[in-house]
């Protein structure tokens, strides 16, 4: 059996990956008594009088929703909330096994954004957190900046941050193997949805002050003939001020990193020819990279990245969310703001030693369930720092 | 410590009742590459492909929300959502507990009906069922109605049914043991609230032609003084055509049963001596009953039935909800219809055999985990027989 065939197999035997538990057995009268009539009246006093006691009572506090409205699954893009579920299980299983949080999978039948933000709005108080998950862009920045907005809970779509936390630990373990400073590196990125402006806008933030983004038209820039949404318009605000026009290989000359969240293949050996020494490249386009491993190093990339667990740096999300929820968790932030997420990234990053580092080796292991506890520790600690703990 | 203490030391202790978990581990890069990306496509494209593949490859069908409002939580009234949270945990725990069903509490931040009704219907790809909980009456009703009818999987209002199930059981079992047939007997409702009008509706749907309805006014008329809202006129219309006016005192003569959904102590011994001989008392005030065990047994009444765990014969929806969804569940019903409410009372009542039936006896005990699988099964045939079951 292939991966898929095995992979139908253990869904089918299993029914689903998650199953709701209990922490209490009911055996007795009194056990009835405690966890359910007459006894449980007096926690939900307790949180009656004071709405913060639902921390200390109920399941709340390692609580996280994952929801979704299935418009933007894996590359399978808009199949429905049903056919998103497996995903989501899976994304539930993994906040489990990596970081012992509890998540669960909400399906949304609707894309309207107006009704995604009410019904997360209205189910938000059994939960400590929300992980948006596969929603399609432009729709997910706008779900998520008003479910921030109007919660006081963490909101985090994963797909933008959870990625560009992940690419942001490769770069800056990167440039400490070819010892670059941040304040000087140019960084291509093509393919500005979710995850690519995700990305953009945190690099920016850190520092980095010759960004150029590209889509199938090329750069983008305000004046260009090609299409331009309201939300590539801002991007190209922010990245191009000086209106340069061109290709992706126009992009490419003297950059120092190329991130591809796109489509695969569309980057030449020619390309990277075009780039600055010590080339860095992020190619994530999945299941086919925007080039291929061994590609990219002929061509004299030093530092390769991609999704793919069969290459070397491989970035996955798993590294980051599990210790992202689990931190802001623990110290109840109020949300999951940039100082969280950089701190976040510097944690995957510290994971690796100096003598450790290597051209195959700026990314932890997926596998390595020690990478949560450290994002935990310093998450918890940036929010802290920040204000935006409530304990 | 007493029961209160120690119930806020376990919800303290164990942070709440429920956990997610997950059912398969991720160890190794196998286990990541089935349950998650890229295996995790497989089940995904199925499900695109036939939405009802959700109830093979993913928890769908096994999954029941709970779902609250927090506005009418045990006795306690409307105390909101986060306060609701131990009970509908509990809800959850016992589901599992008593049916092996995986169940999740929602509760919901808005009172609106229309607001709750959307709310449910986007959230619902993700479960096989939908059981509602301790949303406050009349507002129960509509959605309850408007749920069933816009959602092809089965919603039940838990306060309304399962409790009118359980006393139907009782007074199945308890016109056994008296030997009075169902259509002969004279019944008396006092509190027509969401639990005491489904037990009425279900009464008269099973043959009962003599019905009385009271509210704190006294019997429902719609010709009466003191105040009938549009709820309470289709009862008076349903049960008393010939608006015969009169207090509590004047509906128990010649009652056969009497059913208290209402306040504590308010039947006293003189009510029940206006009753027949065999008198059948169901007195579910919380913590006190409308009349306690021993006093009702004093007055005459042969049998005595409460919500309380300390004397015999108590009426607890635990011995209904878990079987009910296991069944509806098990053959993926679209609804849960009136043939599989009274199949459930009729499981109920058939755990007791003919010798074991007493006056103390005629409802199984709480704990008797046995119950919800014969529940299972009289409610999975009863849907197969009637055409909701969709397999």
């Amino acid at each position: 059996m292939d991966t898929n065939e095995k992979s139908l197999a253990l869904h089918k035997e299993k029914k689903g990956k998650i199953s709701v538990e209990s922490k209490v057995a009911i055996n007795t009268r009194e056990d009835l008594a405690l966890a359910y009539t007459p006894g449980v009246a007096e926690p939900c006093r307790k949180i009656a009088e004071d709405v913060t006691e639902a921390y200390t009572y109920t399941s709340k506090g390692n609580l996280v929703a994952i929801v979704t409205d299935g418009t933007a699954v894996l590359g399978l893009g808009d199949i429905g909330p049903e056919a998103a579920m497996p995903v989501m299980e899976g994304k539930a299983i993994l906040f489990k096994e990596f970081a012992d949080v509890d998540a669960f999978p909400i399906s949304l039948d609707t894309k309207d954004v107006d009704e995604i933000v009410r019904t997360v709005r209205y189910l938000a108080p059994t939960f400590g957190g929300i992980n948006l998950e596969d929603i399609s862009s432009p729709r997910c920045f706008e779900i998520e900046k008003q479910l921030d907005a109007l919660l006081s809970i963490p909101v985090f779509h994963d797909d933008q941050h959870g990625t560009a936390i992940v690419v942001v630990a490769g770069i800056l373990n990167s440039l400490r193997l070819v010892g670059k400073r941040i304040e000087d590196i140019k960084v291509v990125l093509n393919g500005p949805g979710a995850a690519g402006t995700a990305i953009i806008n945190m690099l920016m933030e850190m520092g980095i002050e010759k960004a150029v983004i590209c889509d199938e038209y090329g750069i983008l820039a305000e004046n260009r003939e090609a299409p331009m949404d309201e939300h590539k318009k801002i991007l190209a605000q922010k990245s191009n001020p000086q209106n340069v026009n061109g290709d992706l290989s126009d992009a490419m000359k003297g950059a120092d990193v190329f991130i591809g969240v796109s489509v695969g293949g569309i980057v030449t050996k020619e390309m990277v020819q075009l780039m600055n020494d010590d080339a860095i490249i992020f190619a994530m386009a999945n299941p086919v990279p925007e080039i291929m491993y061994e590609e990219a190093k002929e061509a004299g990339a030093r530092i390769v990245g991609t999704g793919r667990s069969d290459f070397p740096n491989q970035i996955n999300n798993v590294l980051a969310f599990p210790g992202i929820f689990k931190g802001a968790l623990s110290v109840r932030a109020t949300t999951i703001n940039k100082e969280m997420k950089v701190a976040a990234a510097q944690a995957i990053a510290d994971m690796i030693s100096e003598e450790e580092l290597s051209e195959e080796y700026i990314i932890p292991d997926a596998l390595n369930k020690a990478v949560a506890e450290q994002v935990t520790q310093y998450v918890a600690q940036a929010a802290r720092d920040t204000g935006v703990s409530s304990i």
